[in-house]
């Protein structure tokens, strides 16, 4: 395939006419493709017809400015070759004009324009590669990804029909990609053909005028398109919990995130807890579309909070992809979810499913899909699918433990032999939820907590803001934001840190201690109980009352039972690598998940904490056609174990209470932590 | 691929046990198929075995009754094979119940349940064919038709899910129809998805209780879903016409006509025709969405006639098709048509368009599509597509000339070897519009005038009465339903039998006659003119004026030069046989067509009248999905000539509006009908 445009190269210059049977040596690098072309071919041509992988939308028109390489000079023993730089044609016009327009390196050349003249050595930077590798940032756990996208970007340039030359206009679109881009079968979603006529005739400016950019689904059908040359479309990555619903925007050509938002799941009105939700709808019939449309809404709030963030439109938004578990991915399709909560449980469709946005309800491009990522079995759904998805445990030699915390704990165990999993009833407590000064991981926020042993006084630091409590700027720093709750990881460090400093016991009892040290002013006695006060603010005190640590206590005892009982399952007695994901707000420290006893021991540098990687498995499957295809292959390898009906997980759970926990000795962790031995009452 | 369910056939009664090796021939009539099989095979598993044509939506579980077949007694020396009552198992319980039940002749078996014993011929009845014939009834001139319709039906039982079983939903139902029926890569629709759960679950009932049919579209996408055994489902089949909607629904399993419904097509206030209602848009920007509504919304009325006439829900109509001209086949899918109001006329899109229903507001099944036949050209749309694919020039050895007329009459010249085609601008009044006392082809309409050429007094039949008007019941008989106006064969009529009683000369203009005849009931001096009066009522006088022959002159004519110009491109001076298709009311009397000169002349008795040939078309894709693939093919090679900058086509319009006209001599028309030599002047 071969694309056109190498007959608009620049023709300004006077170049000597080659003969027909001259031929000049080309090697890409860093691929190490070589073949030899007739002098007079294009660059772009040439790496076409090798099979290297250089990008172009524009199909060789000067336009998109995805195909810029640059010559490498000098000689090249091995390939028998000196490059030199005038062995491409001069930079022309049309990437003066380019570059003036767009801005590009003075040492790239479009390869769409260049003209091989000799011998040459070129190299495509990663940036104008087709399948250019995601790059990891930061504290961004996403894998190695190769982006290839769903929906990918095509520049059209079609000719006027004539009395001569009916065709229509979708023929026209479909000839040309299909003998430009070697796609065949090509079909158009209802919504392309509504916008198709307007698109191709927006005037006589260079915006219209026949040049058109359409949007191509699964390299099969047409979905959107824009007159002119369109730069870039967005995917939106959601994750919907039982508690909270939060999204990423991405740019779908670079992968690159440029906004994220995230809100409360306003079902909670309706349970705090899916089993919650499922009993109202038992006892009101008729009623699952209420709770449909209130996720929708959501997911429609979601949508206008990025691309506000973001400044795009959207109708940029051409595909979507979201992660929940079985009662919200039902939920959001509109399937009544209520079998889920009887036995056995079973879901009514499992497979990752495509649906168009517009039958959601949802404002995208009107031609936009919607990919729900698969279903494991009941209690055990898409989210799960993203978390292995992100963090690949079936790619894994070693005995994996993968714990995924939202108002259910969804648990995978395994290695690429097998992969067995369960859902665990945690409640929403790491969420902020059912805690009296929680709050979701937002701005202001309380994420970190430190407690003097000594002196029993909190240090605190809350999201976004970079000072902890005890910086004498703190308060300055804090004004805007003000602290205004705690969020699932504050949560876990506040408890933890309690237990260390000897303020609750194993039990989790608050102890008397704040009687003794009278007027302590972070030791409340209320009736027979203390309440730990973590931050006051002129209106407010942030606190923690024995409730919250008894509702933390049972989170994490379910956490633990259940990882306890895939270790039964698999014939283990433990594991070599422990991913620790949720959206708790900040990146968990995973020394605080051990000693609450959430997780069970392992040497504490193979414990990681993944952040929300549910959302980010969203990201990969928005990013890659490829893995969709992985992860529906995956999850029907998954063993799904019921916590439900396990008589040992009872047993596990009421052990897995106490701090650590009653049911096994923590050496990895007593290596790194001093754990209280005796209760400490001053 | 064997059907479950032998082993629920009947065993109440004593059968020899069999030894394995025991082999019992079977004949299959009419088709021939034959074999031998293990003595205890059910007749259905030999029939499927042997690739028997036999119908069957259980699956063998005597629910459905399609599977009906009938011993034949006597010696097939042929075959060698003496086949007797006792050669098959007994009538057992599951037939009686299902013979009380449903009723069913006595001679007939369940080829499901009747288990063979010895040799036996069997005939299957054509009503248990799967591709059963479609049979002509009357005047209905749908072709011989394989019965094969895109939406099939499935009758399921499912295992109930378990703690050791608990496979989703969906998997349940894929995994069963592939099982049981061979149906490979099924997918499901979203709205399927919504409703399975509930129908799976709908009590303990023999209605539900995991017993369902589904409805399965394309053999690909299963669609709908209803708990029990579903008998019917039912398709409606629709032309959208520029002054009319009409439409018929059918059963989909039989291809039964069991409602009609139409009604005049509600964009006529923007425009009576297309060019207005482009200009309409042209003028008024934006507005296209309001055509489009009021097309839909004629649409949606359209199918609440129908279901109310049949007595069924929307929600058993699965499939729609809807043939319709390229303005209104784009209105109708929202798609602004203002480009086809200027040169060169390119249509956004041409092909055989699926949408979903609710894509287009449409209230069916949620699942239903609907499928618009594909368009030709600029102004040559579905509808002809629909006429190509009733009557089937393209199939034949003659040069058939097809005219379809509506507001534009689309006209198709050829044989198998080669098809043009092209439009003309008729006007509505061919449909009753535009014309004083007209009215679209509904109950109370004139159909048929004979006027007296000595009295020059008419006899009328209207729609809805089978008796003339001088019959002496007419007026008792037509007392209920009214004479309201004149649809388009009445129209044809009058002015033919005005020019042949000689009230109208050769150029339309009504002679002085009533002048003459003073005070004669029928003829009615206005100023200059003459009215002819073809009915009194007691409120209104229904007549032709001078501008009814003007608008049917107009309209002949452009059907006669658009023929013409067609015979020309094709370089014929005659064809071999005329179409005669359109929305006028009954089937035109070819006759008064030929006399008016609308069609070239050809020997009588090969011109028909074909009735809605459009509409018929749209049946025919309705029912069988092969012919699908074939219109799609058949009308890429149709040629299209442009009537618009053709010009001899002015020329031979305008020698056309004389009556016959002044373009040809009609020597076959000569020797049937005695045309006015000279024109009358009592």
């Amino acid at each position: 395939m071969n694309p056109p445009g190498n007959t608009s190269s620049d023709s300004s210059q006077a170049l000597p006419k080659p003969s027909s049977a001259e031929m000049a040596k080309i090697v890409f690098l860093p691929s190490g493709h070589r073949g030899e072309f007739p002098v007079g071919s294009s660059v772009l041509s040439a790496a076409r017809n090798l099979g290297v992988d250089i990008d172009s939308v524009c199909g060789g028109r000067a336009v998109c400015g995805r195909c810029q390489v640059t010559l490498c000079e000098g000689e090249f023993s091995k390939h028998g070759i000196a490059s030199k730089l005038t062995h491409l044609s001069a930079y022309g016009e049309t990437e003066k004009k380019y570059s003036q327009i767009k801005g590009m390196n003075a040492d790239r050349r479009l390869s769409c324009q260049a003209i091989i003249l000799g011998d040459v050595v070129v190299d495509v930077p990663p940036d104008s590669q087709i399948h250019r590798q995601m790059v990891r940032k930061g504290a961004d756990e996403i894998r190695d990804l190769q982006i290839d996208p769903v929906v990918q970007l095509f520049y059209l340039e079609l000719p006027k029909p004539s009395m001569s030359d009916q065709t229509c206009d979708l023929s026209r679109v479909i000839e040309r990609l299909t003998a430009e881009w070697g796609l065949p079968n090509l079909d158009a979603d209802f919504r392309f053909l509504q916008t198709l006529s307007a698109a191709l005739r927006a005037g006589e400016t260079y915006a219209g005028d026949w040049k058109i950019t359409v949007a191509v689904r699964l390299k099969k059908t047409l979905i959107a398109v824009w007159p002119g040359f369109k730069e870039d479309v967005y995917g939106l990555a959601v994750d919907v919990g039982t508690t909270t619903v939060a999204g990423h925007l991405c740019k779908l050509g670079s992968g690159e995130v440029v906004a994220s938002g995230g809100m409360m799941n306003p079902q909670i009105r309706f349970g705090e807890d899916l089993m919650s939700r499922i009993s109202y709808l038992q006892q009101n019939e008729g009623q699952a579309p209420v709770l449909t449309n209130s996720v929708r809404k959501a997911l429609a709030d979601l949508v206008a909070q990025v691309c506000q963030e973001a400044l795009i439109s959207s109708s940029d938004i051409v595909e979507m992809t979201l992660v929940g578990n079985p009662t919200m991915h039902h939920l959001v399709l509109g399937i009544d979810p209520t079998q889920l909560g009887m036995e056995p449980f079973p879901l009514v469709v499992d497979s990752g499913v495509s649906v168009l946005a517009r039958d959601l309800d949802l404002q995208l491009n009107p031609g936009a899909s919607v990919y729900l990522l698969p279903c494991i079995a009941g209690h055990v759904g898409g989210d799960t699918a993203g978390v292995i998805l992100s963090q690949g445990p079936h790619t894994s030699d070693e005995m994996t433990l993968v714990i995924d915390v939202g108002t259910n704990a969804e648990l995978v165990l395994g290695s690429k032999n097998r992969l067995i999993a369960c859902s665990s009833p945690t409640g929403p407590a790491f969420e902020g939820a059912q805690i009296s000064s929680g709050q979701r991981a937002a701005p202001g926020a309380i994420e970190r907590v430190r407690i003097d042993p000594q002196t029993l006084v909190p240090r605190i630091k809350v999201i976004g803001c970079e000072l902890w409590s005890d910086d004498p700027n703190f308060a300055t720093e804090v004004a805007s934001i003000g602290v205004t709750g705690i969020c699932g990881s504050g949560i876990i460090e506040v408890v933890a840190e309690l237990f260390l400093s000897g303020v609750i016991d194993e039990t989790g009892r608050m102890l008397a201690k704040g009687h003794v040290i009278h007027n302590h002013p972070h030791l409340l006695p209320k009736g027979r109980n203390v309440e730990y006060v973590l931050y006051r603010t002129a209106d407010r005190v942030i606190k923690v009352i024995p409730s919250d640590i008894r509702a933390i206590q049972l989170a994490k005892a379910a956490c633990y039972s259940g990882a306890k009982l895939l270790m039964d399952e698999m014939g283990v007695d433990h594991v070599d690598k422990v991913l620790l994901a949720g959206a708790f707000g900040s990146y968990i420290d995973v020394k605080y998940a051990m000693i609450l006893g959430m997780i069970p021991d392992c040497e504490l540098s193979r414990v990681k904490s993944v952040g929300n990687a549910a959302g980010t498995g969203a990201r990969i499957a928005l990013l890659s056609a490829a893995t969709r295809k992985e992860i529906q292959s995956v999850v029907r390898r998954v063993e799904k174990v019921e916590t439900a009906i396990a008589p040992k997980f009872q047993d596990y759970f009421v052990s897995a209470m106490n701090l650590p926990n009653a049911v096994d000795p923590f050496p990895n962790l007593e290596r790194v932590v001093q754990l209280p031995k005796t209760t400490v009452c001053v």
